[in-house]
């Protein structure tokens, strides 16, 4: 985050634009928290997890009166264009404003990489780095007490950070939410096989949105007699300093947002797109739909045993 | 703990003692599955979390038909001293071992400090540092967010790994086992007290042992109307590469057990006390009962404001 | 590189081909230093640094005489191709092999990132990320003193880990083998102009290739009466438990090496092109010339202000 | 750093005492380069490197007129007391400022651990952690080409750094300023002795101070014929994010010396003696001389094999 505020900020004033920092996102554009950024706002933040800026969600945006004000108080403090760092509910909040008549640009910033429209979305390399250090760590545990360690990472409705940490941990099975799993077939059978080659300690990584966890770990206690244990990553994965992935890749997102408005683009989404950063329509963005790499989660299959 | 293995190993050989390992505890004692030791076992182990030598807990031991099979695996083996790593379980068994004839040196291991003898226990640093990292990164969460993090840290019966990893993430309140708490006082008001001196993001650390992370974390949401999650670290902070401490004072405990056996001394369990390495009886070690550092306590509540 | 050893090792047992681990690259193919791998020899190593199979230049490889010694040893062993992860002297080696009748595969595997065909080589993003790591802590000191460090890191003939740790912490300056510098021009005038705008410590990035990097430390201590300091990094950035990224791409590698195989396709090498694993001809890739991300090195000299 | 000043400002503040932050040391002090600092002003910086106060050697302190003028500036201020954070050069000022008038407190703040009057100065603890990470590294490398890596660390006068780092990556040889070497009794013996129980790869720590890192790397590679690599940690070790340790010791020194003014007490060094805090007289305390741990190092040198 602080990379994409940073490199916007720098960009912009080289360029002559004058910027803006709105605090608490959309809330800080209704009440006016806004205050100006110079070359120096944005010293020493590029190595710092979570965002100077601060972020809630606004409920108020969502209603034709809050955008009003919003657009009110852009107008009054001549803001002509916004540039939104999110997923998908900041996508859609940016297009209301643009059909409001303020200028929007969109930036993806999830740690799930769950947006379509993007290959890629700031903060994911530094989230799976974090779950892949803590499961790390969770399996000197499980290897000392032959056991099985369920590990619930982060990702509601995208399986990319249990996919990615799973083939970095070597896990024994990987459980997302888009492709349905049968505790038997995809956990128990897997346990079985690599046990018959010699593994003597597990790790199951299941995605948030699955919820069953603690079902999960009781299921393979039971019928492998097998001590089981459940830990949450949770919020953990949310900050830290970022990577040198996110940090690069949040530079030149931000460059180049700032290189469209230069010449007068407005209303893009800016995304990787096999890896080159490129832009597209905000109503094309949030109209596309997530693919999951189910090559990538094959391969995963194969070598995990 | 694989500091301690190797220390034990290397100073042994190096005094012409045979060295064997015995896998998983006090089941590897009765079962046999004990295997010789020589310079080169002990090799590239010092960085890595977990043991070499696994673990487990045994039922069997604590019954005197299973000391009676481990004293004879012992006899029929060679074994004249049993180096015991662990916690009051290990010692116990220990004891109960000694008594049956086989000498016994205990090396104070687990990562909760929890061990009344001594000062100090091989782990307990890596996990604060481990709980410490984790809780700087949830930090920048609750500060992007304006929240309150309700952070749950190990340590059943003792308070040591929350009291220090509390200090070091300067958090607002801190709950331990040894001292009883109110949420009114001893959280909210507190909270409170720095909210009004223009604190916005509240961490809050809470002992295991207390069990009720998620009723504290409600409590504060509604009476503070602040949003407040919860994290549990979980079996992360028993793994991961451990620091120089843990290592130098591993290095040095295994070393001494060695030097006491070159002297004739038994049945002792090596400890920290004030800083220096001593060794005192094991009974006596069993009676003594674990002191909280209530000054340094007063101290943390000063500073976190 | 262990990541790849893996899962070559895994996906070809899994699909009856019998692997054999060759230890010190080409050296041990030439004295027989060979030994078979199974899906338990590649367990628990994804996570570590170095290579389980060790590495060594081989000067004896480069003659025909090692070349025959090389052929025969694999032809009484029985072995149909070699699977060569490294640089370009290892693929010269692989295509050597190959010209006498043994099949070979080449996995780029190198921290600086300096092999033409592909857009990625396995180790780079964990170089990148130590290498950041360090300077972060330097920044500590340089801040804390108001001091300018300049920082030499790898990358002899390619400036890809000084470019992208050099966006990764604010360097000031970033000088590369790609692009001719002048100290006045692309150093002094540069920390001139942010000091000018309140900056007060500075960062210099240094490819290793460069070579003067006290030279350059020198000039700026002298030209601008600011304390200046130098750091190599070192072999710190060879090791160390890779990325996540370098994990799955090695993964993925590995696993598309045998997919060829499996289809009776040879002699190629597995490269990362646009974010996609793709194979080209080993005579084309050897002919191939690395390009330099320009535009990213324009992107980064404007927000480094 | 960041804790000590942290620590002193809000057990000052909840007890009425007004605090002002120094900026760059006695420079500040000459030069009024002062604020008034509250409970706020301290927030998230228990986590950072580095100090908020800034630092840097003041030669015009050392003469009487700087004295003065420093004196002067406390009497407009209204500054009663000082608390300098450094080594035995800050120890000085604080003395000769306290012989013209102004009380002071001094608390030890050095990573080499080179203060004769306490066991323990904070920034030790992290700079020895920071070292072992990278030498961890270092090995992946070293093992990987059967390598011997020869590693310098910081400690000019003490060799603290190199002993705890030494013993705790497993170093064959560990050189230190307090201890006469022998390249061929301290070093190649122990190489080769290690050499013929199969080791293949060596570490050597060698402390900053002797100065001759390359010539033993080069002694070595001579005599022994086994590939030889140096690497010189430097600055690298002096910032990141403080450890537990570190953060609490700081704390509760910061405490303590509070607690002392609050008494009346002055002119003061607060020490880490057996693992307790205490204070001892500032003359005192520059009057002794460091005690190298020899027991410790003898045990090292055991267990290194």
């Amino acid at each position: 985050m602080n990379a994409v505020i940073r490199a916007v900020t720098r960009s912009s004033i080289l360029n002559g634009i004058r910027v803006m920092g709105v605090r608490r996102g959309y809330n800080g554009l209704i009440s006016g928290d806004i205050f100006e950024m110079n070359l120096r706002t944005v010293s020493d933040i590029i190595h710092r997890g979570g965002t100077i800026l601060y972020t809630a969600r606004s409920p108020e945006f969502k209603t034709s009166d809050g955008i009003s004000r919003a657009v009110e108080v852009c107008n009054d403090i001549g803001i002509d264009c916004v540039i939104a760092i999110g997923g998908d509910g900041s996508f859609r909040g940016a297009r209301a404003l643009s059909e409001a008549g303020i200028a929007c640009m969109c930036i993806p910033g999830t740690i799930d990489n769950d947006i379509a429209c993007s290959d890629y979305t700031v903060g994911f390399d530094t989230a799976i780095n974090t779950a892949m250090e803590m499961i790390d760590k969770v399996r000197d545990t499980a290897q000392s007490h032959d056991r099985c360690s369920v590990v619930e990472v982060m990702g509601r409705r995208c399986g990319d950070i249990a996919l990615h940490t799973g083939i970095a941990v070597g896990a024994t099975a990987i459980l997302v939410p888009e492709v349905k799993y049968d505790l038997e077939r995809d956990v128990i059978e897997r346990i079985k096989f690599t046990q018959r080659i010699g593994k003597k300690h597990f790790i199951i990584i299941v995605s948030e949105g699955l919820k069953n966890i603690a079902k999960i770990s009781e299921g393979i206690q039971k019928i492998m007699g097998i001590e089981s244990r459940t830990t949450i990553l949770g919020h953990v994965q949310r900050g830290g300093s970022p990577t040198v992935r996110d940090r690069v890749i949040a530079s030149e997102m931000g460059c180049y947002a700032v290189e469209l408005l230069l010449k007068g683009i407005e209303n893009r989404v800016i995304v990787v797109k096999k890896s080159e950063i490129v832009d597209i329509d905000i109503n094309e963005a949030l109209d596309m739909k997530k693919k999951f790499n189910r090559e990538l989660y094959e391969r995963a299959l194969k070598i995990s045993i």
